[in-house]
């Protein structure tokens, strides 16, 4: 038996006994020497058992002090429920979403905010700024030729080679000379748009979606048609099927896998390998934004949708922004079929990144510090994301829902009596608190009584009192709508 | 009198000596010390005024022996001729450009290159890699957090506040919040262009112009229109009114006013004030390319076409990929009343620029070491640029036509008997020599006996031995031609 199955193992044993009650909530975890001696088992077996176990989230580390088991989440609140997939979506529903999402932002900069909830980012503090400055003054020391040489056609060489090495985790074999380095995960999604799309051309995306996805679509005067998501399991694919068989304008599907925002939701396996065979007979062109996937609280990574792609039909985008470094702007792609016509928008777009960012980048994903950083963030947000929800669950009306996604940066809710999620947004501005209104997700009005709540700091009294006050002004608003 | 004054009056004291032949050529010019005590100046006056000399290739230093007369450039070569501009340019000339430069580049790679001319780039030794490196390490030790924080919207502000003060120099009175930071002057273009028309639009441009700018108007759905251009003035406006008059479908201009690529010309003031004026008057968007005016051969600093904009009809873009680090990839532009467009445009292409470039660059530039660099600069472009123009005039056959511009990278020549580039091309191409063909510059058919030739680097014997090798090609095909 190999050592990956025995850690695993002795997790499932262990597991067992929690969920059995037999190890009780608080209670200490045996220790990794008493594990050793018990089971026979290495030092790093046992302790790659317990991380295991920390991982997903059943028991928590406490300064010299061992593991003790966690409090699991008090699920006191409605699950968010499954969108209706029966009719075709309503493409004359379209409203504009860049002035919708202007003035959000333009409202929040009017107001003095005290706590921000609104964004998709995680505390700069959760992100190993030091390690990186160190990679990338070794990295400048080493070629400061590079930047004054130009620079390299699709991407720095090394960099691609320790992306594609890492791609071989998430199922998908490549070649470094197969990706394409962008700016960030957008620059690769107006890439992938602009290679298969063209203006007037109508895109299937997840309802609700990022907005930002939303205002590229806009922005290169392309129409969304938002096919019902699940907060479970993502895209549905039959609302897809449905809707490519009533419209045959849909020039390509964009969808995102792994902790969907808003949602949160992970899309089956099961699901992925039909969505890319539905994509493939139709010759529908499939991007998969997988910027979050390193987020997931699972021990092994996720297959990437693109891993079931034998066509080159799938362009993968992805990017280090939420994972490793929100400042360095780092994305890249995968464009399959479409590489040709990449590589010269991207050229014509913007030209070749500079490489000093990925070369500090390429060194310290290639380190196993990026492994423990990227543990240390899943738990940190974890953490982060339990406290905020045990607040919702606490502070605001019945009938509120809400998803408790496996991983990511924020929590997706639904207010209670279709109440307005522009009137919350508004009072809660008045009091220093920013939140993000469903309305920014959807070129609909489906979404107007929903809310985005960020997980993505650390959960300070201010944030504790900020979701305090948030559900009492659900609450008193709730009533009044009653 | 003022200092300026002073230090002008004494430059051309010598000046009207050197071209009366008092001064003869390789001749020592008076020493700082002694020009200090003729005409009783200070140190200051005294060394400018030699410093002047130098930046208009009158004198050269000779390190540890002082200022000598250098020998003027022999125009031994016809000139280029004016282009005309009696007739609208006809749209249906129109070829694609990108699969054209694509093949000039793919048959670039299936041969082994040894002396590489087509380029429009400095060698990478005429750059403060040393420096820039410093300068970002300093930045990264001064604020490693900005790797990890979010970036800042526009651009970061000390770098928009730096480069706003700079361009005070060009005449724009500009706040830094009027600047946004891009990927290069590329980014920038494609913004403007997106900014103010839409794909199926037509757009006045150079002719010849950069097959950059070709490839992103087509990469944009966008259509050419290509306006007659003078080597020596630049865009001729009689020819874009012509056009502007001819066809009402005209959705921009774009400008390269100074050291236009490939043909060097630089417009003069009363032709940027008049442009303005007529693109205000017809109401068409100006959008000037401005990224080589630092390389342009004189002591101040060129009025901007931008600096006679007072309507916000201009759009400026410029970068420091040309004259300070053509691997750091850093543009800027200035959007007028598009901003709030572009800005949006930005955030949905790119987002914003990552900080740590910016904050090394506006270091560097913010210090007296940026003027001494490009000084440096074009002094050694312009000694580049007479060695390749001499070895063309001495290795050429007669009838071959060349401009002498005021500096930059490149010269723009003119075969003899209507020899098509194409086929120097190719012959140069067996000898390992990459030469720009004049296709490359045009969607028409009007270029192609004509030759870029790069004068980035410094002129080895190789390269002596490339130009010689590259006349006699010439020669001999012209003969075939003839």
């Amino acid at each position: 038996m190999d050592s990956q199955t025995l850690y695993r193992q002795l997790a499932d044993h262990y597991l067992a006994a929690i969920k059995a009650g037999t190890l009780a909530q608080g209670e200490r975890m045996p220790s990794v020497r008493s594990l050793m001696r018990k089971h026979a088992v290495s030092l790093s077996t046992a302790l790659q058992s317990l991380r295991q176990l920390e991982s997903e989230g059943w028991v928590e580390a406490r300064p010299r002090s061992g593991y003790f088991v966690r409090r699991p989440w008090s699920k006191t609140i409605l699950p968010l429920e499954e969108p209706s997939v029966s009719r075709p979506p309503d493409p004359a529903q379209y409203v504009g979403i860049h002035a919708r999402v202007s003035e959000f932002i333009a409202q929040g900069r009017r107001h003095p905010v005290k706590v921000n909830l609104s964004g998709a980012r995680a505390a700069p503090e959760l992100y190993p700024a030091e390690e990186l400055k160190n990679a990338a003054i070794r990295a400048l020391r080493r070629e400061p030729g590079m930047l004054v040489r130009g620079t390299s056609p699709g991407g720095n060489a090394h960099f691609r080679t320790v992306l594609a090495r890492r791609a071989m985790e998430s199922g998908m074999v490549l070649s470094p000379d197969d990706i394409t380095v962008t700016h960030g995960c957008s620059e690769g999604l107006n890439l992938a748009l602009r290679a298969v799309a063209q203006a007037g051309d109508v895109i299937a995306v997840e309802s609700p979606a990022y907005f930002g996805l939303l205002q590229i679509l806009e922005s290169l005067g392309l129409r969304a048609l938002e096919i019902p998501t699940s907060a479970t399991t993502g895209l549905s694919l039959d609302a897809l099927e449905l809707a490519m068989r009533t419209y045959d304008n849909i020039k390509a599907v964009v969808v995102v896998p792994h902790l969907q925002n808003p949602l949160g939701s992970i899309m089956p396996d099961e699901h992925k390998r039909r969505l890319v065979q539905l994509c493939e007979r139709r010759a529908v062109p499939l991007i998969e934004d997988d910027c979050y996937s390193d987020l997931v609280d699972v021990a092994a990574p996720l297959n990437a949708v693109k891993s079931w792609d034998r066509s080159g039909n799938v362009i993968h985008c992805a990017s280090l922004s939420k994972t490793l470094a929100p400042g360095m702007r780092l994305g890249w792609m995968v464009a399959g079929r479409w590489q040709a016509r990449v590589t010269m928008l991207k050229y014509a777009q913007s030209h070749d990144n500079e490489e000093w960012s990925q070369l500090a980048a390429a060194d310290y994903i290639a380190s196993p510090a990026f492994e423990r950083h990227l543990r240390r963030l899943r738990t940190a947000l974890r953490q982060q994301r339990e406290r905020v929800a045990e607040a919702i669950a606490t502070a605001f009306p019945s009938g509120t829902r809400l998803n408790m996604p496996d991983g990511g940066l924020t929590l997706w809710l639904e207010l209670p009596n279709k109440l307005s999620s522009d009137k919350v947004f508004e009072a809660a501005m008045q009091e220093g608190i920013l939140v993000a209104p469903g309305a920014m997700f959807s070129n609909s009005s489906r979404f107007d009584h929903f809310l985005r709540i960020s997980c993505g700091f650390p959960h300070t009294r201010d944030i504790e009192e900020a979701m305090r006050r948030l559900g009492g002004i659900v609450a008193m608003l709730s009533r009044k709508a009653a």
